[in-house]
């Protein structure tokens, strides 16, 4: 699925709809968010249309993983940022708005308020190892 | 750096820590966040000890990834969750708490409370560019 024609990151990638791009490679495209959470929040996208996370190939996740150390490296040397989030929204209820995979990079600097709303829980006593359980079952009988 | 002994991530891949383990090979230990965000909350980790993201071989941020897929449609199936969240917080600053690099997948639900504080921003006219220059200059400058 090389393009969607309706898609605005295939637009961008294709030079259609201008971008701020900070790198670019056969498969991977990263430019500036224009609706930055914190100066030099980067989108990171794969040149393919994909929908989301959960439906791509894992070589093209590994390809664009592989290029995170290096992104989050110039973007702490770039903002003078702290550290950094890594997020990947994957469906609507997740969080994603446009309906092609993308990877957050998001500067960080301490009492910014970004960040993930951390409200923890706990498993009651045996719902863990049955969780776990589903997850090994789950993962045996799926391709890869 | 195979193994850091005061890491409480390395003992838990060694089998000294006791967890919920969902996935593991010869490089990745998955298991379950003991303070889950929600139910099926998983936490996947490099087995050598790497403090953060940004200090990680490539190659290995690459292999975890190429699990992700994988690991985020287990999550959906076994946890009938709508989407998911895939996080990784680099530096205090951006909520990370153990120093050994770990990917959070976050099972989610339609106004389940959860996910990333959206206080988008803009740029300033002219800022962008000189943010995404200064981006390419830092990659074109570093190594891989």
């Amino acid at each position: 699925m090389p393009r969607d024609p309706d898609c605005i990151f295939c637009k961008i990638t294709a030079g259609d709809i201008p971008s701020h791009t900070v790198y670019e490679d056969e498969d991977v495209f990263a430019f500036l968010d224009i609706g930055p959470l914190a100066e030099g929040h980067v989108l990171i996208i794969p040149r393919d249309h994909h929908s989301e996370l959960a439906a791509m190939p894992a070589e093209l996740c590994a390809k664009i993983a592989s290029l995170l150390p290096r992104l989050g490296r110039a973007a702490l040397g770039v903002t003078g940022a702290e550290g950094f989030n890594v997020l990947v929204n994957n469906g609507a209820a997740a969080g994603q708005v446009v309906g092609h995979v993308h990877w957050h990079l998001i500067p960080r600097q301490t009492r910014d308020g970004l960040g993930y709303r951390w409200n923890a829980g706990e498993y009651a006593e045996g719902r863990a190892a049955q969780v776990a359980d589903a997850y090994k079952a789950a993962l045996a009988s799926a391709g890869r």
